[in-house]
């Protein structure tokens, strides 16, 4: 039974609600016995599709204003700390090539919240390999040999891959959760796909 | 003391978020000690301000397909009748002409709520004055009056300048909730309103 107890957990790391739920999600899986499965996506292939060439926040700029005071409030409900980074949306796209690449090690989800913490607490830019090392390191892990791995072609068509399912799920944004197929968009329905989950 | 406790509530009647909080609020208000203002605006004017001339949620199919999911998962999570209308968006013009014309009538929430009802869950067009007629006869209201005087021109600036106001306060969505002078935005953030206001 246990077994079939799984969320598929899509996130994108230039993704501001992807934080929250990065912070919360493995205590809340725990409470319930379910397992997360922690899937890395690029939400701009996604966006360029739409239309949109920019984050909708930066689009909409009234969107964009109520995000960032949204996202305090949350964190601080959630617990989590927050400082407004100065460049939005950063690019993620080295660290999801390493987010794919190890999703398989002990490390990952704990190298995903620290990306996570850097961008959105720490003023850091994720998009600079400086960062990401700093992170591997703190993590006792050798990062040239990683950032290596993660740049092959075969590791960049797997994160290809990852967004082109994530699409063929009907994943328009992120975070998003699917639950027995179902999808649940944003960090504000992670409880009800739990609840989903556990009831059905 | 209790005099503050006042929460805005800013909705439109094409919106469909805006029904699951047109059926929530007075409850959750109830509970609380919190008078709800009920505050009509179009969204429409504040969409295309930002280039959208469609609903996001036609505009972006992948975005329209989920919300209605979720809006059936929501519906009946809080024991709200749902049918999915032939026609979305619906103009709401006439009803917000009324709900503005007659804010200060006891009868007007039950009103909202039936248009929103007889919108979401029994396949009427709501740009149909038949439609407003009937739950304004079933309410025990002369129609023709009522009508007559929402179309005045005084009344008409008065909905114009609802929209002016939502749009200054930032409001770039519906529902939207205002407390202390903070936005809320989301049927999902009622909660978070509510406490906000307790709390301070």
């Amino acid at each position: 039974m246990s077994k079939h107890l799984e969320i598929d957990f899509w996130f994108e790391f230039a993704s501001t609600y992807s934080y929250l739920s990065a912070g919360r999600i493995e205590r809340l899986c725990a409470q319930k016995g379910v397992r997360a499965n922690w899937k890395p996506f690029l939400l701009g292939p996604i966006f360029k599709e739409q239309g949109m060439e920019d984050s909708p926040f930066n689009l909409f700029p009234a969107k964009g204003k109520y995000m960032w005071k949204d996202l305090e409030r949350r964190c601080k409900k959630y617990d989590l700390p927050f400082e407004r980074p100065d460049k939005f949306p950063q690019n993620g796209l080295k660290a999801a090539r390493i987010a794919v690449a190890f999703s398989g090690s002990e490390w990952i989800h704990e190298f995903t919240r620290r990306v996570y913490l850097a961008e959105f607490s720490r003023k850091k830019d994720i998009g600079e390999t400086e960062t990401l090392s700093e992170i591997l390191k703190q993590l006792g892990q050798s990062s040239d040999n990683i950032l290596e791995k993660s740049e092959s072609q075969e590791n960049k068509s797997a994160l290809r891959e990852n967004t082109e399912t994530a699409k063929s799920l009907g994943i328009f944004g992120a975070p998003s959760f699917i639950v027995r197929g179902e999808l649940f968009w944003g960090d504000d329905r992670l409880e009800d796909a739990l609840e989903f989950l556990i009831r059905t």
